[in-house]
């Protein structure tokens, strides 16, 4: 049988050593017996305005989406306290397909405990019950890694979601939750 | 003509007022000569846990988008620098779709002066010339107002991205770019 195809969607290509490490998660997914879909793989035509060029790129990697079998998307937070905003948006065209989509973190804490911490854990009940930073805005607390359309998305879609452990500074970097989720993913998908 | 529908994507259902803010939005839409559909609008059963309710809004938002004609998304930065992340899993899901997309934000500074200031300005060049943060990550600068896959996808499904410029505190409630765009989005539906 065709080994399935994995869009591997994550900040890591915003790293300083990102080949080196979009390489790491190719190899690993070819170890686990799937063929990896890198964004980090595309070549860039040269284009007038960098405007232009991102709205290459972006056609380039839709491209490569429609062309995957499947998503594992890195939702670890990325400058702040939630996912990078491109992995969501190829996590939600991956499920808009009805792809089999996997996600993990390398941060344990999840979507609620790290938005009270944002507020400095300041927080207060509305009449409903609901949990409230200082500035009156929701903290979403449904158990989940990050807002519930991404793990939702993933778990309605009979995929799973690692939360991984990390050590402070290799957030990025660290493979563990990675290895796992494909683990998870290639006996799903064989 | 069926007048068409329009997903109305954004992070308004956290705000303290979002009943209020989106009855309003759901107004303008109208007056527009469109059909709104609110993810606010939904009905949620009781769930014996509070992670079954946050898979049970994800199914319903994404039967929601997938009756839409079409998308509206409210970009502006949500908690940090970048828009949130459901909206962003959102308008992916959309695109996917290759239904039309547009966006805005009522945040006038674009995606790389966000992140810029995020590292307080500090930045550095790479061999290649790209700019990157004090911790080595690029600060992903194409003249866009998020990250280039939800920029670009909205443009390159030919929708349009309007940035307003609302008074501080009033980001997540000034209704002047929402209904700039609801122009645009009238005008090419029709």
């Amino acid at each position: 049988m065709m080994p399935k195809s994995v869009y591997l969607a994550g900040p890591e290509v915003f790293l300083d050593n990102a080949r080196e490490i979009l390489d790491l998660k190719i190899a690993l997914t070819r170890e686990a017996g799937l063929v990896p879909i890198s964004p980090g793989d595309l070549s860039i035509p040269h284009m007038p305005t960098k405007f232009e060029l991102g709205l290459e790129i972006s056609k380039i990697d839709e491209l490569l989406m429609n062309r995957a079998d499947a998503i594992i998307a890195n939702l670890t937070p990325f400058r702040g306290i939630a996912a990078d905003t491109g992995t969501c948006f190829e996590l939600g065209f991956m499920c808009a397909q009805n792809k089999p989509a996997f996600a993990y973190t390398n941060v344990q804490a999840d979507h609620a405990t790290r938005t009270l911490a944002y507020f400095n854990g300041e927080m207060w009940r509305d009449a409903r019950g609901l949990p409230r930073g200082p500035d009156g805005m929701l903290i979403e607390d449904t158990d989940m890694i990050d807002n519930l359309m991404m793990h939702g998305g993933v778990v309605n879609r009979g995929g799973s979601v690692v939360v991984g452990n990390a050590p402070a500074g290799a957030e990025l970097t660290d493979m563990t939750a990675f290895r796992e989720i494909l683990k998870i993913a290639a006996a799903m998908l064989a």
